[in-house]
């Protein structure tokens, strides 16, 4: 059984085009390389009501884990927790733990000298209401903290949108989780650069590959248009050792080159 | 009346973090600055049951617009007009004028000797079966045409995921139509890069100064983590000619600038 994630992006900022969802993009890749499947990312603005909708849509669809990134830190435009307390009727309350970790954070900050005064103001305040009946993730390189709220047979966790915030509390409470949940689970994948043969005449051969590799699953990109005939295939597969994944989709590589090269085309480089 | 946009990614190359979504930041910033709102971008796998439920619950949303990248090409995994089709019950015909396209880009490839031969197999033929009621439009750098679906009071649009082709059809014949529904509506946006000051200071200062112009949204991002004292504001608006957006952005950035300093802080830069 695939541990199906959900990732959901909170911020105007990527739905302006100002910055490109980088967060969504390094928690796909670790996920899939801890053995979890992804299986949609939602980026929405930071608004209560869209958050709420989209946590009560992506619950829906069953996923074993929720992931959201942005919108924890202490402006009135960081409204994760609001969302997500409005999604699943629980309140935000102030948790001890939680409002232990900030008012740690900012002793220290206030004793390097980078911060003028360390008192919890309404604003800091806040990033210790969390919905109730969740657990704070200690932040080891800023404020907010993570919040796990299990929810039936979800796990929803928020991360902030600080990219060095949002990894290493990734790596230090999430990660494991996956793991846990995902047992023996290995993702390879191999990327092979073809010319010499257009994408509509790979199909046929695609198809014979795909028939005799039935666990390896791969995709054909045309690298700049369809007629232009320069294109990537990308294989992967998951297996229990790495050496039988690497095993797996290099024999497909192997095959799939060979019916390229008797077709005309061919392959330009390899690797993985 | 905001012009509501939706995106929806079709690639589960984009769900195992193999590549950035590029083209849903591109379409975010070029809507944004034709006038119209990206609300939602959604990515989603290769599979036509997701397909279909993401456009049945995107349509929920009522937007004006969804448009969809990936998955219009020759092969297999190319679902996304069959998702379109079975979420709006319209079954998948041969499209004369998509087949005319089709050929007249085939021929042309065969004649610059880029293709061996020119036929329309049954690969290539997949590309003009459309859902029914809908409308090629020309792909001038590619070969699948793009697909223009009216549904309700919804236009949905699919672009192939080939950059360089969703980006010409999406100028061609994505622009003018926001650009029609949108009237004279002109974004402007700017940024301010501050010091000396961390976030959750900066709450009543942003909220003064939002207050005193309500048509400004001002958003801060922390650089590196809370603490570290080192933020970006980004301030936007949209009005009816370029110059007015600009001076109300720069009216508010520049009340802004002045209680941060008066607060001990630094505005490192700001432009836009």
């Amino acid at each position: 059984m695939a541990y199906l994630v959900e990732i959901i992006s909170v911020g105007n900022e990527l739905l302006i085009g100002k910055i490109s969802n980088t967060n969504a993009q390094w928690l796909a890749k670790r996920i899939t390389s801890l053995g979890g499947k992804v299986q949609r990312v939602t980026v929405i603005g930071d608004d209560v009501n869209e958050i709420a909708s989209t946590i009560k849509e992506s619950l829906n669809h069953k996923p074993n884990l929720i992931i959201t990134t942005g919108g924890l830190g202490p402006t009135f435009d960081d409204k994760t927790l609001e969302g997500i307390s409005k999604a699943l009727q629980k309140p935000l309350k102030l948790n001890q733990s939680a409002l232990g970790m900030i008012r740690e954070t900012y002793r220290k900050a206030h004793k390097l000298g980078i911060l003028k005064e360390s008192g919890l103001t309404h604003a800091r305040l806040k990033m210790a209401r969390l919905p109730q009946g969740s657990k704070p993730l200690a932040n080891p390189v800023g404020t907010a903290p993570g919040v796990l709220m299990p929810h039936q047979r979800t796990a929803i966790i928020s991360l902030p949108g600080v990219p060095v915030e949002m990894r290493a509390i990734f790596e230090n409470a999430v990660a494991p989780i996956i793991r846990r949940a995902v047992g023996k689970t290995h993702f390879h994948e191999l990327s092979l650069n073809i010319t010499g043969i257009v994408e509509s005449e790979l199909v046929s051969l695609l198809g014979q590959v795909m028939r005799d590799n039935p666990n390896v699953y791969i995709k054909s990109h045309p690298k700049i248009a369809e007629t232009a005939s320069r294109i990537e295939l990308h294989l992967s597969t998951t297996s229990s050792t790495p050496t039988t994944a690497k095993n797996i989709v290099r024999k497909a590589a192997d095959e799939i080159s060979q019916l390229i090269i008797k077709q005309g085309g061919k392959v330009l480089s390899g690797g993985g």
